[in-house]
């Protein structure tokens, strides 16, 4: 496949241009019965919208999503979801200054030489407006997860540059425009973006995502293992470049006597594993921790060349926001909900005819 | 599918348990024409493979692999290369003991949840040893990128539990026991293993691997970038509990003017980006790396549970590498090695037809 | 996968239902360079629609399909091409009458025992309406393929009921209402239909499909086969009850010496294999023959049951097509041009690196 | 994927040719908990294997399959079933005859097309020997599936060359070397097996699989439908030319009065549908038929090429069936046993959490 379908049994395939006339995806694989309305997706594409705070992009894209097919009398057929989002806001910017030239750290240059050409207007396919359609989609799988399994998923933005959260209060991460769980940061955080904003600057970010409820036993042996698909949802997230579960790189420097979750009978002490032990989940909490690269627009000029090779300055104007990490906390719920729902769905397949263990242990919250 | 093949157009599908009769895979999609015999793959098995010295477990492993069939008068033929390696030492051990107790942090648990069952005798099919199929399918991939592409995929210890390589020597990675670029470092490693060693103890590793020689236009522009697919074969392999391209973590951390890798008429400036731009490589060097947690098996005595939920004490005897890190080097470098593959093939598909375009850069390395 | 999506590299993902906003589809892995725009599609479109004349159905289906994405100053990008074809002629018809009952020969039955519910407006999801999406995909991957390949694939109704064509004269079979290749039967066939009309009958059909200038080499040895791959795209067409290649079922009486196609420095003699030995192209024609059911939608009343299971008696009203094998010519003609694009690529990535052979035999037609 | 892996959720992946070191296969996918052991495949391998009476050929395949993994204590653990049988019988014969001679019928000519280059040893990958694993695989399906969902999979030879069976007496289908259902027809079959046997000669055949007890339900609606991978699975058997659902090619006379089975309390009426109604399993018994062509191995002289055009004549020598046909059922049956225990896992993934709707009506045998 050309790479733009995720999942096995639960799939999203999706299609669509920064600029063309629509965005669109099929869900494909979800099952008869799930009560789904265009409401159940536009709570979190307006999480994920820029323009909501003065932190992100001033554009306004109104990503309202219309269900096409698969829902009959307000639930799920069983058949193929199609949904579609119009692109209202194309204005008839030039894009003249940018055709031919390809903006550092953006993938302008990568498309180029994969394709021989690209659709330049506003990154074309590899603008961040595609993430809507995840958002939709995993939107989907989050209610399924939460109606079915007990599952929940959720996140929180754990750093933006040098300042971390502390302190992870659940309740307080949807009620600032930075998705941060420590309220104690939230002003810090305003000043050094309104910095950045000054400066033409942008910045990096850390998110962390965890779902709670997961029975044990999703997850392949080898190859589709849990982790490993978890790692391929979330470095497949725009400007993505480290996941981590559990302890993750933290765990270089332990000894195994000290990175091992003990088990006991009210279940497991510690969550090293990050839920996951030999690609399967444990019970345990999924937890995950992602690296996004600064945003690549700036206002700051960069070196570059252009389509014949030559050197030349490029300085990006318009609407951007100065940390896509910030937005990125719904994207990656997302795409954690898909990959625990396709996940879901293999499980019950394979133990079909086969009693499904009870599972030994209590659930287990993570750190 | 049920997760034992990897890949799309270059496909591995692999079986076998630790102390079943054998472990095999299926080679699918190999083109033709390329000059292949087991040698081709013994020299990386040979590496993989424990008993090469006193810092890795003491068992004997001939893995010693035939290939079934799809190489036919020393060339491959397009068909299907089965390869076998028979278990050898398979030692009549008794495992009365850990049959109904789960060890933590291994995969014993997760197993018996998903499976109702599990073949308990060293692991079954969750030992690292069924990583050593993945070595010889990515020998061939090697083989093939390197002949026909041009592609280099190699692989250093860049830290062992507290221990960090400073240098980065090529030339003395294959001559000590841990693949340490960093000569100076080896005598403190080798201190500190024999101290682990003697407390019954082990540690966690980082590995790098770096692919030079990738042309631009690899990777899928959405779901099955280069990036994410690289990120879900290095999650993928025993103990691995975090991922990182390029800048890696560090991104969070950094500024937009900080982070972007100039672009030059002489190549890039810099490789924060891991040689990979919006999912498609862009003909910088790929740089990838992992963290590996310590190796579960040690000699410790840990708190766990059996399988009626009681509480126990588990002690694991036998013979067990302290850092599982030092081997998974030749396994991160196979993994690596089929992404790269497959996607070659993809883009040449993908572009069937239309002419593929020069590089507008020289390629250049990365840091 | 939830079976929405047909092909390996070139797929096509399909949503929609009967009576739903809108019919869609995903086409994913179209190479770039390829110019298109509607109008390519627009023309077999219509040659698929029905109330083109009086033997098919009089709906009217404006069929008038949209590029969403991948196709950027009139030429495809590499990325996905989202279609779609929005329903207008959707009748606020009461269904109340077929809500609970199971139309025989219809999918009723099967869907509302697969999922538990259906939408029951007109078929839904079961709707050969769905095959409009089939239609315009395969238009674009019949555009590569005269484009790029020098392939032609064409088709023409064989046989009507009783009535079979004798000749097999291609420039008439778009100047009659039924792709008849044989301008001599067309008044029989006229007078069949009226009659069937009058009746509230239906009649089944037989539809030849044929590619020509496919060059030696498409089609995997085992499984994904080229002659596997053609019977599943055509038995998954509606209505399809059998599939024949070359001879087909006249096989079964041919001795060795009568079936084999010799072959010659000036090509094949003869072509009972339908241009596929061990499941790869021979370079002779493909030819394909398929068997349609008669329309399962007739005004006679039939026996059934409801959703309680109790005796019913069912009909049918409504504008339908007394033999919908009529209107199965240019659906046939995309899914055979489906799977040879999908070949092509397939082909041309599992040869990379390796010099394709020019073929030891010239072209040659079958009978 | 290059073609040698057959399924979705249960997946079969073979490897092997005619005269290499071992033919094999992976089965991925089987539910844990299964009792199963070689002598669970090894009576269909001796009903498919050569020797077993006059009218096969006299090759000598010991056939015996070795399980390398996936079965603990007796019984599968859902890992994936390597499973092995070494070539014993390859004489070392002198093939240079036919080593630059591409023999007619056979895949000589398109595999060299194809890959450039060949195993041309007894036909090499596509020699039917490679179905011997397809029938091993279909052992397991078959037991899965009679074990747990109550399903029985039969074959029987329908017709051989012009003698065709008008009784279906399933007592004595096991009791004659042709797997003929009709005892009164089987002196004529050897009598016209020997005469084709004195003048060098072959014929072709069509066999009859039946599948009772299937639940409704089964089969995706659009591409992945039952009757489409059922279509390919048969036509992807080697010599096979055309595939029959129910009533098949008899539907195009037949008009849809007569076609439509009626639903009736008591079930279906009638079997024209063959058991699939929209891509769906109804309920009734799945009759399939296939047309396989004569045996291409003829001892009559043929005309043909070598690698370098240059007209020959080709004499094949050796020892082969003259009706590959005969050894063709128990192939057929493992394939459709393949198709509906992969249909079954996917209907029961993605009904997951849904109540499965209780049959409206009793199962009902076809014709």
């Amino acid at each position: 496949m050309a790479g733009n379908t995720f999942g096995t049994l639960f799939t999203v395939t999706t299609f669509g241009e920064s600029h063309g006339p629509a965005l669109g995806c099929i869900v494909d694989g979800c099952p008869p019965g799930l009560a789904l309305s265009s409401a159940d997706m536009q709570s979190d594409l307006d999480r994920r919208k820029p323009g909501t705070s003065r932190f992100t992009t001033q554009r306004r894209e109104d990503d309202e999503v219309r269900i096409l097919s698969g829902v009959f009398e307000g639930v799920t057929t069983g058949t193929p979801i199609g949904l579609l989002i119009e692109n209202t806001d194309q204005r008839s910017k030039d894009y003249s200054k940018i055709k031919d030239v390809f903006r550092p750290a953006h993938a302008d240059y990568t498309y180029q030489q994969k394709y021989g050409r690209r659709d330049y207007r506003g990154g074309g396919r590899s603008s961040a407006r595609e993430t809507a359609m995840r958002v939709a989609a995993g939107a989907i799988a989050k209610k399924y997860l939460a109606e079915y399994a007990g599952i929940t998923v959720r996140g929180y933005l754990k750093q933006l540059g040098p300042l971390a959260a502390e302190r992870l209060d659940w309740s307080v991460v949807e009620s600032n425009p930075f998705f941060c769980p420590d309220p104690d940061k939230v002003p810090a955080m305003e000043a050094y973006m309104a910095d950045l904003n000054k400066r033409g600057d942008s910045v990096g970010a850390r998110i962390n995502v965890v779902a709670t409820g997961v029975p044990p036993g999703l997850g392949e042996p080898v190859f589709d293992r849990l982790d490993a698909d978890i790692a391929s949802a979330m470095m497949g997230i725009n400007a993505v470049k480290g996941v981590e579960l559990g302890a993750g790189f933290a765990c270089v420097a332990q000894q195994g006597s000290e990175h091992r979750d003990a088990l006991t009978p009210n279940g497991f002490v510690g969550n090293n594993a990050g839920g996951v032990l030999g690609g399967i989940s444990s019970g345990q909490d999924i937890t995950v921790s992602l690296a996004l690269k600064p945003t690549s627009s700036i206002r700051q000029p960069g070196a570059s060349v252009n389509i014949a090779g030559e050197a030349v300055e490029v300085v990006t104007t318009g609407r951007h926001d100065p940390c896509v990490g910030i937005r990125a906390t719904p994207i990656a719920e997302a795409m954690l909900a898909l990959v625990l729902m396709d996940h879901l769905l293999r499980h019950r397949a394979q133990n079909a005819g086969v009693e499904s263990p009870t599972p030994v242990l209590p659930a287990t919250a993570g750190p």
